[in-house]
C-alpha cells in the first residue's frame, strides 16, 4: 500500500531532503540527520496522507468531496489535495480556530464550516454532511491509506540514509496519533531493517511512550494547553498502535523548553521554521542522547506551521542560553 | 568547466530543492518558484563556490591550505570545503566581526585572523600569508573556478524548471559581486535558453542594476550600512561583469521594507529561513511583478545566514501588516 501511495504521489508530492549539520552533530555527540517535512506541500507531512487517501477512492465517490476535522495540519493537507484533483472538500473547524488557519484553508480552496466547540459535536456536523452531501470522511491517522501516504516519508528516508552510507539507526519521529510513525515503520521494516523508528513526544502528552511501555492504550490527563499543539492527541489510534508495539523502540519524551532550543537550533543551523510539535524529535536527538544507540539519528521535522509569535519565543532562547 | 565543477561537487553539493507557495503565486500574480540555497550546506551557495574552487587545486598546491577573505557566507563555505578536504583554512576577517561568525568560521575548522579594519589591509595581511605559508586564495567572485562552481545551481534550476513545465521565465538572482548571477547565467544559456536571468539588488546598492543601464561599471555611493549585509560590494566584478552585460536582463531593485516583507513571507508560506540579501530575488517578485514578465518567475534564496534580532524585525511584519 505504501509502494501503491508512493505512485500516485508521484509529481505531486515534494521529496524532501535529508539535511545535517557539524553544529548538530557536536551537540548531539553523533551525527544527526534531519527530514524536514516543514518543507513538504501546505508546510508538514500531512499531504502525503491527505493526497494518498484522495487520490485512493474511486472516482464516482471522490468527486462528491471530502470531509475533514480540525484546525490542523491534516485539514490544510486535505484541502490542498482535494484542491489539486478539482474535487470539494468540506473543513469543520472550531469557531475558535486562529483567524489565520481559517484563511489559510479556505484560501486552499475549501468549504469551511465552524462549530462551537463547547455546544456542539463535530461528529455529529460530519455524520450530517456526509451523508446529506456523500462526503467522504477522511480521517487523520485511524485510516490505512492515511497511514500509506505518510509511509512514503519512511521510502525516501531509507533511500536517502543509504545514500548517506546510515544503515544501523535510530529514526526519531514526532508522534500524535501516530500515523507518520506507523507509516514510516512499516515502510523502514521492509527497505531499511537497521533503521528502528522510535515516537518522541512532549511532557505531559507522552501517551504513546507510556502505552509501548505498558503495552495497552493509556491516555493523557490533558487534551489541550502544550505548546505541541499539532500532535496532542489522547491515545495512540487503534490501527496505528499495534504497529507501533510490533515496530517501535521505546519512545522519548522532551520539555517545551527544549522544543524551543530545538526550533532555535533548526533556524539558526538548518535554516528551517519548525513548529514546537514539528521539532520534539529533533529535540530528543540533541538532547536526550543517552537514551539513543549508534553512531547515527535520522529525526523528522514533521511540520513548520506557527505563528510567529511562538518563534519569536524560540528565537529569544538563542541570545540568554549556549544553544 | 560548470560541468566540471558540479561533477567534482557531486556526493557533496545538495541538490536544493525547487519550491512553491499558492500564496506566494496569488501575491505575485504569476507562479512563484524559489530555488533555495540557504539549505546549502553552511547556509548559502557560497559552499558551491568554495568546494569547486578547492577540488580544482592541483593536490600540491591544495595541500598547503587556502585563504579567504570577510566574515561573510564565502569564508564560511571556503572553511567547510577545506576542512572536507582536509586542507588548511585561513580566514582573514575584520577584528569587529559579530563574535558568532568568528566562532562559526572557527568550528568550521579554519584558522581565523583578525584585522583592524580601520587601520590595516586585509589584502597586504592576505598576501604576506599566501608568501609565507603557500596558501592559496579564493577570491569570492571574481574567480573562475568560483562562478563555475556556484553555475551548478543553474544546472540545477535547467532540471527542475524542466522538470515543471517551466520553459520561459525571468529568473531573480541576489546579486552582489555576481558570481551566482553570473554561474547561473552560463549555466542556462548552454541548458535553458528560455530563462533570462535579472539580477536583484537592494536600494543605495544597484551598482549592477545601474551597470546593465548604462553599460559601464558603475559604484555605489556607500559600502556599508545597508540591511543586505551579504551581498553589498562597490560595483560588479572585472570577470562577472561582462557576462551580466551579455546574458542577463535589467536589474531590480527592491527597498529594505520588502526585504524583511519577503524574509515573513518565506517564513511563514515556504517555512523557509531567508537572510536579507537572501531575500532580494523574492521581494523583487513579489512586489515588483509590473517589471517582470510571463507566467512564471523563478527567484534565488541564496542564504540564510540572519541573525535572531533582524529575523525578528522581519517577523514583526507580520502582526504589522497584510503580509
Amino acid at each position: 500500500m505504501i509502494d501503491a501511495a508512493a505512485e500516485r504521489l508521484k509529481g505531486h508530492v515534494r521529496r524532501t531532503p535529508l539535511l545535517s549539520s557539524p553544529f548538530l552533530n557536536d551537540i548531539a555527540g553523533r551525527r544527526v540527520w534531519v527530514k524536514p517535512e516543514c518543507l513538504q506541500h501546505t508546510g508538514s507531512f500531512k499531504f502525503r496522507g491527505g493526497w494518498s487517501a484522495v487520490s485512493a477512492l474511486d472516482a464516482d465517490i471522490r468527486s462528491r468531496g471530502v470531509l475533514g476535522f480540525s484546525s490542523g495540519n491534516h485539514a490544510q493537507g486535505v484541502a490542498y489535495a482535494a484542491r489539486e484533483h478539482g474535487i470539494p472538500a468540506v473543513i469543520v473547524m472550531p469557531s475558535d480556530a486562529p483567524a489565520l488557519k481559517i484563511a489559510n484553508t479556505r484560501a486552499l480552496g475549501a468549504e469551511v464550516i465552524l462549530y462551537d466547540r463547547g455546544g456542539e459535536s463535530r461528529e455529529a456536523i460530519g455524520e450530517k454532511l456526509s451523508r446529506d452531501r456523500g462526503l467522504t470522511l477522511i480521517k487523520p491517522y485511524d485510516e490505512p491509506q492515511v497511514i500509506a501516504g505518510q509511509g512514503t516519508t519512511g521510502l525516501e528516508i531509507a533511500e536517502q540514509a543509504a545514500e548517506a552510507g546510515v544503515e544501523q539507526a535510530d529514526v526519531l519521529v514526532c508522534c500524535g496519533g501516530g500515523g507518520l510513525t506507523a507509516g514510516i515503520a512499516l515502510a523502514l521494516e521492509a527497505r531499511a531493517p537497521g533503521l528502528r523508528v522510535r515516537p518522541a513526544e512532549p511532557e505531559g502528552f507522552d501517551d504513546t511512550a507510556r502505552s509501548l511501555a505498558s503495552g495497552r492504550h493509556e491516555v493523557n490527563q490533558t487534551e489541550s494547553g502544550g505548546l505541541c499543539d499539532a500532535i496532542l492527541t489522547p491515545t495512540p489510534g487503534q490501527i496505528t498502535f499495534p504497529v507501533l508495539k510490533r515496530l517501535c523502540g521505546p519512545g522519548l519524551v522532551v520539555s517545551e523548553a527544549e522544543v524551543l532550543d530545538a526550533m532555535a537550533l533548526a533556524f539558526r543551523r538548518l535554516k528551517l521554521v519548525a513548529e514546537p510539535g514539528g521539532a520534539v524529535a529533533l529535540a530528543a536527538a540533541l538532547f536526550h542522547g543517552g537514551q539513543i544507540e549508534g553512531e547515527d539519528v535520522i529525526v523528522t521535522i514533521s511540520g513548520g506551521n506557527v505563528d510567529e509569535a511562538v518563534f519569536a519565543r524560540a528565537l529569544a532562547r538563542l541570545g540568554k542560553e549556549d544553544v
